[in-house]
This record gives structure tokens, sequence and C-alpha cells, in this order.
């Protein structure tokens, strides 16, 4: 009689269990006296897992819910760029928690705490370590590959992880998942008692040194390995006293080799070499290599699935082989890959929210969809991935008046960025706001402009589209928190400023002798064209011709005369020394402040009100609005934006605006007491009016 | 000893295979005295496939490069967009070659077929079979289902799918796969000798009957069976008699039931009420169902693994629940999800390149890539995937003189639609280059405009972008092929025609009595505004006075005067009738002629000469360039697109144009022998001059 229901298939279960150690014990044993096993190598069963593959049985999975490690060394803004892609690839086959342990630089640290913190992934854990302290344990290394001393850094990590971590998966950043890290975290269960480390064999014949003329390579067994995907067992390295024999072997092969040519891969291997027992073979497939004098085809023709590609070196995507297509379009698949859609909780596993994320469940689960402004209370609420310093960024030096222009864009104002770098050859802060593909193009396009690719003074930081409302303030926000000197130009994107603005304004800052700590917002004053073709003005002589000329207007003279009255465009013609001016309703100057100002309220979402609402904050502060004399910028045309057409147009819209405002300032009032109150009045005022 | 190598691991695969027979004996069996195992139905075992699931051993997979069939019935507009989603899903996770067999209406036809053509798939056959013909097949039985007589069709496919066929997976159209498909085939080993139809439990109490109050289903075994996702064994079907006992059972409720509810899954359910030695029990990972009153937690939060999600109903990824998010999250994956990527071939087997692709390697693989114009001739060959119709479409009613205006756009003109409806009451043929994903964001644009989605005669065409130059006069062609008026008015997205224009085009035509196969080109003159708030002239006296006062000018005047001075504007100041012009260099006005006329220049792409080129070759073919008198259409101002900006200041760009120039020039020679001179002589004319 057969057993039924669950203990039927218990049965059944453990019996397999028993059945695939069996078989695992057939096709992964190991034969001591012979050190590797040639089957899994290149030359005599290419493929590895042929066939396992060929029988579609992946390993034993490790339970659901388990928490597998990941370990990644991670430097500068290019490396941080893609160790994105990758954590991304990884994330979107997973099932299981994850905690990545980070080995980084101060950049890449700065860079991935904040992606991190804000890409609020479910179920990953993220810890740094600090690279700068692994350097004195590796410096004495020479090392001709071009990872540096952070190309190092993986043999010591025994030493810096702790000591409660048993076994990790250490990745290279170039490296691209399709499949499911847990099958790989699964063949730790292979092992055997004395193996340590499980590696690819390398797919090229690097190591046979037969690659050219007097190519010396370090030592290795036949192709040797390849380290871009170690499983590591940190504790039975620990045990065996790995940092004595790693150092032993280096020190040792250093007496006639020169340098590391591939950085740790030459030691591993040259350990491995004298000490074969160490390793475990794994399949092809977990490290298909597209080096220069790759072999990999023998992997992946045969293989039914590949599992992680690994790009090599940064010319990879481009090298023209008949599979290149195949590949480059498995890493532009998450290259472009929307991250927030990474942002799934592991259905089943005990809820593991990153920090803030539950209040931001409960806050947004409060909101009623069916009140008429939830899109903007659902768009206040959302956190956006912020991509600081997206490429690399030279921080401006240390000057007592210097001044960034910071501002905000998205896809559609691209085209603008270059006239800007050619009217402010300051230093810049800019949020843009864009989808993961529309940050590849515009890395493209950086890339390929030279006067972008010129600058190292600008900063570009990425917020991450995510739901229906342009999020201006929060934009504004980033842009200003990355801001690094004194004081900062708070400019919109369409405007492009006078080509003699930052040296005018720092000199303004030298000259006023505004003490730290002294709160002025220096107006600089807005004018506008209607013209695409125009020339633009190079004096305040020349601006005023154009002016009389009616070919430049103040700006918004026509629609919103009260944005900018309070400039006094009159008294400005006439000024030779920066003038006060007082506050009054609606008024929205280009203003230069300290970069301790205020920050921009993020409740103004989409469009209207939002540079008014800084200035009220401003003012309630006491900052002196001054208006500098020489000082202008110019608004260039553009067709509205889809986002404005959209929502100029809808009644809703407006209402909201006006539910926005009333909440701004009844907040208003909660700070500033009494002195809030000329702000309603003035509100009440023009609303009488219009 | 142990064997060693290969034949070591092919001895340990055949081993494993036993194993594995003898144990997929003790999960699947089926005690066939009691019909189901109840260990895989909701209330005692809920999830199937959990302990395989958890044991993390998925069935055998098919052999690599074995070909899967797969069945889909879809009809009309939205469900022709549903199933590109689930196909992308397929594709994405699949390693074996697939055959989609497409039972269509006429409208999913046309636009699968072009979709499939164009995609250009490797290892994907797609056949389409009319689902015209199985209508008289089901129409006797009352459904009350919103798929209407579709929805029963997958009844009938036994008696229609070819014969050779002995097995394949059905799948509604709105299932998203999370897994790789030949897992799902893989279940067939399971099957019993009399088992002839794969189904998973339905999730949810309808066919218990107590869902509400007088609440009548069909006949059901527990809570009976969905069918989204059907394992169909044909050959075992057509053997035991399928049509006759479906339709006998069918027959039998209808006497006391008035109608299916649910379509298909009515009747399949009540022949395994009668015949429970038919069916197959699938894990419920495999339909994972988002319905109302769904059970579908029980099997989700269990499962290790989720294999395919089915939405059940539109409205789906709109239910409030706690892992909405979560769904939709998948669900979107693929919605945006760059369908080019999918275009890779399955390495190591063997080629089945799509009809065209093979060609196009070549002539991709002939180019060079330190060509300086390489660009331009990678774009020229670039093969687009194209959606016609994307949104329902209502087809004009034929008119002899109706008239279709044809452009194209790409996202950053998408604000320009509203108006063009609002100055064209017609048909429009619109072509649009978007990303899949900014195709969405279209998507939500047009349902969310009262003005756009209130209009069923514009038809919006997708080419889907690929590669860095736009690719205008594909678009052009695109649009063009798919107007289905005897005329067409060829513009450009960012005029706005006059009111009247859409009728007096029509009176025109009817009035200049144009036989067909009379070649015409009626003139539309051009004007422009360098503002853009001004008011639209309602005639034509109102516009002069406008050009009059400086506020529009001719199109172009001062840049690029020669591209319409052949209008003669100063002549239809005064023109009351229509008048002739000849042709001269550089001409390129917008024209009304006949459908049938010459297409566009595909090699012209990215900015510059594609319309002039259009215009020679209209004149060599001798069509007689008309202006209207009343006609007019309004160029709006915009901010020069990225592209145009990154390509006009490029000089290799230039240096490209002249030579796809000269290229023109050689082959309109080669079509129109002397009588080609003309346009080469006047080409060389004005370049002299410039």
């Amino acid at each position: 009689m057969l057993p039924r229901g669950r203990p039927r298939a218990l049965g059944a279960a453990t019996l397999l269990l028993l059945l695939l150690l069996v078989v695992g014990f057939f096709l992964f044993g190991r034969d001591p006296e012979y050190g590797l096993r040639a089957d899994a190598t290149l030359d005599e069963d290419p493929y590895g897992s042929r066939n396992l593959s060929f029988s579609g049985l992946p390993p034993l999975l490790p339970p659901k819910c388990e928490l597998l490690h990941v370990v990644i060394v991670c430097a500068g803004y290019n490396s941080s760029r893609e160790v994105i892609t990758l954590v991304k690839s990884v994330l979107f086959y997973r099932k299981n928690p994850l905690h990545f342990h980070l080995v980084t630089d101060a950049i890449a640290r700065n860079i991935l705490e904040t992606l991190f913190r804000t890409w609020m992934v479910p179920a990953v854990v993220i810890r740094f370590y600090d690279a700068e302290e692994l350097k004195p344990l590796i410096s004495w290394i020479p090392n001709t590959h071009y990872s540096g001393l952070y190309g190092l850094m993986k043999l010591v990590l025994p030493s810096i992880l702790p000591l409660s971590l048993a076994r990790v998966i250490v990745l290279d950043t170039d490296v691209t998942f399709s499949s499911d890290i847990a099958e790989l975290w699964a063949l730790f269960a292979h092992f055997s008692d004395k193996q340590v480390v499980g590696l690819v064999e390398n797919q090229s014949d690097w190591y046979l040194g037969n690659l050219w003329k007097n190519h010396r390579p370090w030592p290795a067994l036949g192709r040797g390995f390849n380290t871009g995907v170690i499983l590591l067992c940190l504790d039975r390295l620990r045990q065996t006293s790995w940092e004595q024999m790693w150092k032993l072997v280096a020190k040792q092969k250093l007496r006639t080799l020169t340098a590391t040519s591939l950085a740790d891969q030459d030691v591993f291997n040259a350990v491995i070499k004298e000490h074969p027992e160490l390793v475990h073979l794994l399949p092809c497939v977990w490290n298909v290599q597209l080096s220069d004098h790759t072999l990999a085809e023998r992997c992946y023709l045969e293989a039914a699935d590949l599992k992680v590609i690994h790009w090599n070196s940064p010319k990879k995507l481009r090298v023209k082989n008949k599979h290149a297509e195949f590949f480059r379009n498995l890493h532009l698949t998450f290259l472009g890959y929307d991250g927030k859609l990474l942002r799934r909780e592991l259905l089943g596993c005990p809820n593991q929210l990153p920090p803030g994320a539950e209040q931001l469940q409960q806050a947004l689960a409060h909101l009623d969809e069916e009140e008429p402004c939830f899109e903007f209370r659902q768009q206040q609420l959302t956190v956006h991935r912020v991509h600081i310093t997206f490429l690399p960024h030279q921080p401006p030096p240390p000057r007592p008046h210097d001044v960034t222009l910071v501002t905000q864009l998205s896809m559609d104002r691209l085209q603008m960025l270059e006239a800007l770098c050619r009217h402010w050859p300051g230093p810049m802060s800019l949020a843009l706001y864009l989808t993961d593909a529309e940050a590849q193009q515009f890395l493209h396009f950086v890339e390929t402009s030279p006067v972008l690719s010129a600058r190292k003074d600008v900063a570009y930081h990425i917020v991450y589209r995510d739901g229906p409302l342009y999020p201006v303030n929060q934009l504004r926000n980033v842009a200003l928190a990355q801001a690094l000197t004194p004081y900062v130009f708070l400019s919109d994107v369409d405007f492009l400023p006078a080509y003699s603005l930052y040296d005018y304004l720092r000199a303004s800052l030298e000259q006023l002798e505004l003490g730290s700590g002294q709160k002025a917002a220096l107006v600089v004053p807005a004018f506008e064209t209607l013209h695409y073709r125009f020339s633009f003005p190079n004096s305040k002589a020349e601006l005023l011709t154009l002016v009389d000329a009616g070919s430049l207007h103040t700006f918004r003279y026509h629609e919103w005369p009260q944005g900018h009255a309070p400039t006094d465009y009159a008294r400005w013609r006439e000024a030779r020394t920066p003038y006060r001016v007082q506050w009054a309703a609606d008024y929205e100057p280009y203003v230069v402040v300290p970069r301790d100002c205020p920050r921009y309220d993020p409740r103004f979402v989409g469009f209207g009100w939002n540079k008014v609402a800084h200035i009220i904050e401003l003012d309630a502060q006491e900052y002196e609005f001054l208006v500098l004399p020489e000082a202008f910028s110019i608004h260039l045309p553009h067709a509205p934006s889809l986002d404005i057409s959209r929502f100029r147009s809808s009644p809703t819209y407006r209402d909201c605006l006006q539910a926005l405002k009333e909440e701004f300032h009844q907040d208003l009032s909660r700070h500033y007491g009494a002195a809030a109150l000329k702000y309603l009045t003035a509100l009440q005022q023009s609303q009488g009016q219009a």
C-alpha cells in the first residue's frame, strides 16, 4: 500500500534527497590523487555541467527564505554604475533574501549608500567596508591590472568579513546574472571537506603562456581559474591559515615575476597550483568569460542555459563576434530595467522591509484613492531612487565665494546642457529626472558631446522617474544637497545666465562681505526671448538695447508680472550698486543664497507655486533680497511640456494646487506664528483680485 | 573502481533518470478509483507543487532545441496588445524554439502578422488560423462571458489544428510567464495514459456555488479547473472522440442552464465532472489567478517560485490587495520591456532565422564600422518592429474624395495631437517612433485625453525605436501604407492645418475631377509663427492680415526660402483658382496625393532632404503640382529636438547627407534615364551657390 497525501510526498522528497546525494557523488566527486577532474575543463569535456544541463536537473536549491551573502569590491564612479546593473540582474531572478557586503572607496560608498537607501528593496541588507583600511594589507604587491589595488582585495576578505560569516559568493562588478543566484549558492553543497574555494576554469589560453612571444603568466593549474565569480568558504579559509598561505606563495612568485598582471586572480592561481585540493571546479556556465582570446564559445554553445556572463573588460560589449548581439541584449536588459520594479517583496518570507518602508507603506495605505488629489498625495510620498554623481566628477577646490549653479531637468531639456556649460564656466549640480533607460541615453549623450565630456565640475544626479507628476522640488533638493560650494545659484534649466555671471557673482559675494550666517539672497533679474534665434547680449547695455527694441522682455511680463515685479526692473536699469527689495505676494526671483538655505517644500509636485513657496520661506527666515545691478539671465522659448499641458487644462489640478497652498500656509503659521500672517493676507488679497 | 569522465557522467544521468521516474510515480501517481488526488487542491494541500518547489527540483526539461507548440486565441485591438506582452514574457525565459499557433480575427491577424514579420525573432514560427471559420462550430452555445464566441474556441482546437500536432500548450491572452515555458511543457511527461488535459484548480469558490444568493454555476469537480493555461494532448483527444463528448455534455447542461458564464471553462468543467479520468492536475503555480474572490494567496505564499500569473480580467492590475504591487511589477516588467532585445538566437540550436533575417545579417556584416557614415548605413538597414493600429480604430467608410492626414512623430511631440485633432476632423494615420515603455505612456495619454479618446478615426502605428538616427522616411511609409482613403495629405506634426482644410480638400478633389490614375499633387501652402501664443486665423483673409502685420511668415522664409519658393506666395495671395507650378531644386511642399503615390526613400534617416527627395520622385513620375488658393497650414515653434541639435552640429553628418544625396541621384538616373538629368544639374547648381 502506498502512503498517501503529505506523508507520501515527504517520503518521496527524502528519498529524492538521498538519491541526489548519491548522484552528486558520481558527478562531482573528485579524485584526490589527480587534483582536478579533467571532465570539467575546456579540453576534455568543455562544458562542465553539460550532462546536468542536458538532463535539465539543477542542484538542490537552498531552503525558501534562507539568507545568501554576496561580496563585491567597488571603487569609483564608473564601477558604481556597473555594480548597479549587476545587482539589478541578481535581484531580478532572486527568490531569497540577500545580504550584500560592499567593499568600497569613499566615492562608491557615497553613491551606493544613497542609492540603496532610496531604492528600498525588501529583503536586501547592505553593509559597507572601507577599502581604505584594506590597502595596507595588499599594497606590497605590484599589480599592472587596470583594477589596481582594488583588484587585489578579494585576497583579504577572510580577515575583514565578520567571523560569523561562513560562506559568501564573491563577484566582480562586470558580471551579469541570467539565473537565480540561489542555484550558485547551492553549489556549496558539493564541496568536499577540504575544498575552500569554488571557481570556473579560465576560458582563455592566458595561463598556458602561449598567447604571444615572451608572455610569462603566473603559474596555474592547466588553463587556471577565473576569479570573477568565487564561492568562498570563509570558515574553512580561516582554519587553513589562508592568510599565511597566499602571502607566502605571492612573495615567492614575486621573486621572479615583477608584478601581478591579473591582480588577485594570479595569486589565487599560484596558490591553487601548489594546493590543488583547495579548489572546487564550478560548471563553466557560472562564469562565461567574454575576454580577449576567449574560448567561451566551447561552453555556451553546448550548455542548455547560461547563468552568469562576465564581460571582463570595459570594451567587451563592442567585441565584433557573431554572438555579440546575444550577449549585448542580455546586458542591455538590465541596464535599462526599471529598478523600482525590483521593490517587490518575497512572497511568503518573513517581512524584511528596509528602514522607513513600513511607515511609508502605512502612509500610502491611508490615502484615499477616490479623493480628487490622490495623485498629488501619492506623488508627495513617493521615494525616488537617487543615483548621485552618476558620472565622474571633480569636486571644486574650497573657495570662500564660489557658487554652484543648481537646477533640475528631464530628458526633454537635455539639449540645454551644452549651452548652459558655455554660459556658466563654474561648478554645477544638476538633478535629472529620468527612467533607467533614459539614464543610459543621457550617459551616451554626455560621452559623445565634446563640450560636456570636457567638464568635470558638473555633477549629474539621477532621480529615477516614478509617478505621473513632476517632483520639481524634490529634484531641486537633491541638486541643492549635493552642491559643494559655500553659495548656490538656484536657477531653472531654460535660463541661460549672462556669460559673465559666474565671475560677477563671485566678485559680488566678495565685495558684499557677506559673513557666514548672514542671510542674503542675491537676486539675478530674469528676462525672456520669444525667438529661437537671437544673439545673446554680452553686457547689460546690450541687453537693454534688445529690451528697448522689443526683442527681449522681462520674464513673464505678459502672463505673470507679479512673479518678478518686486525686482523693480526700472530701478535695475539705472542701478550701479546692489539694492534691497521687499517681498511681495507671488514673488519668485532666481537667487544666489548660502548653501545651507532652507530646502524647497516637496509637497509642491507638478507645476505651480513651487518657487514662490521657497521665496516665502526665505523671507520668513529673514533673508534680505538684494538685486545685483549687472546680473541677468534669459529664458529661452520652448513648447510647453507634456506634463504642463496635461495638468494646466485640468480643473482638479488647480483645485489641488489650491489645497497645497493652504496647507503650506497652515504649516507656515505653525512655524513662524504671527510673523507668517502677512503671507496669508497677501495670498487672500491676490485671490480676491483673481 | 569508479567509471571516469564522460561514461561516468552518462551513467549517473541514466541512474538519475530512472530514480526520477520512481519518485515521479510517488509524487504524481493518481489513484484511479478516486479520480483527482486531493493533495493538490486548495483545501487539502493547497500548493500542489509544494514539496517539489521546496526541494527545488523541477521536472525534467525537454531536450535542448526541441520545438514547443503554443496556441492562443486572440481577437481585436486590445487583445492584440495583451498577447504581445504575454509573448514577450514567454520569449524572455524560453530556451527552446517555439511555434505559436494564433487563432485570430481579421483585426488581430493584420496587427500580429506585421508585428511578427518585423520583430524577426529567431527560432519562433507563427501560424495563423481564421477564427471566422470556427464560429459556426460553437455559435450554438449561448455565452455571457466578455470574451464572447472567441472564449469558446479552445473547445474546438483538436479539430482545427494540424493532425501532426500531438501536444500543445493553450494560453489565455491575459497571462504572464515568470519562468521557462519548457518547464510547463515537461509536465506532459507526468500524464497517465488516459489523461488528455492538464489544468490548474480554479482558485476561487465560483464553482462551489456559494458566492452569492442564487448563484448557479456549471457543474464542476470540487472547485473546478481554470482554463487560462491548458496542456492539451491533441492526439489522445482525437482518439477519445472529444468532439462528441463535449458537445453531448454541453447540450445536456444547456437544457437547465441558459448559457455559459465563463465560456469554454464551464464546458471543460462539466465534461471533467463526468469524466474525471481525463484531467491531469497541474501545480497551482502554473496559473496563479488574480480574479475577483481569489484564493490564490494560499498558493503563492507557500510556493518557492511562481511560474504563470493570470490576470483574469481587465481590471486586475488595479485590485487593491497587499500583494498588488508585487504582481503589478511583474506585469510592468514585460509591458515596458524592449522587444528588440528578444531578437536573440538560441545558442547551440540549429539556426532558425525568420524570413529575411539572413540577408539582413549579411548586409550588416558587410558594413565597415570604421566608415564615417557607418551609423547611417546601419540605421538604413534596421528593421523596426511595427505595431499597426495600436489602439481601437474605426476605418473610414469608403468615400471617393476622402483624405487621410499622414504624419509621424516621437514622444516630444505628443502634446501636438490634441490640437491636431481639433484642426483636422477627418481620418489620420500617424506613425509614432517610441520605445516599448513610451508606448505605454502614450496609451495612458490617449486614454486620459477626452479629445483623443473620442476619436476613433485616428490610427496610431507604433514603430519601435532602434538606433541613434530618426528613421523619418521609414515612419512616413508606415503611416502612408496604413492610410485607407483614396487620398492622403502628407504633413509634418508641427503644422496645424486651417480648420476648414479637411472639408476644403475634399471639395477641391471633387471639383478638380481628378480621375483615378491622374497624377496630381495638390500643394497646401505652409506658413509659420515664431510665437507660442497666437490666435489661429479662421480664413485666408485673416492669415494675410497676420502676415502683413509680421506675426506670420511664409515657412522658413529666413533660413531656407528655396524649400517653398516654387509655391509662389505672391501669386497665391491673389489666386482664386488652383494654379500649376513647376518643380525647382530643393522644393518640399506639403501635398495631397493619391494613396498609391511613390513611397519615401528610406535611405534618408536623421534630418535633411527627406521630403525633397520625395518631391523629386513625384516630379520624375510626372505628378502635376497644383497650388490650392484657400489651403494653408501653419508651423508652430518648438525647441530643436535632441537629434537635430546633435547631428546638425556634426561635419560628418553633413558629409554623410551629401553622400546619400549623390546615391539618390545615381538611382534616379538609373530609373528615369536622361529625364533625371535636370535634378542632378539643379543639385550641382545649388551646391555651386552654397
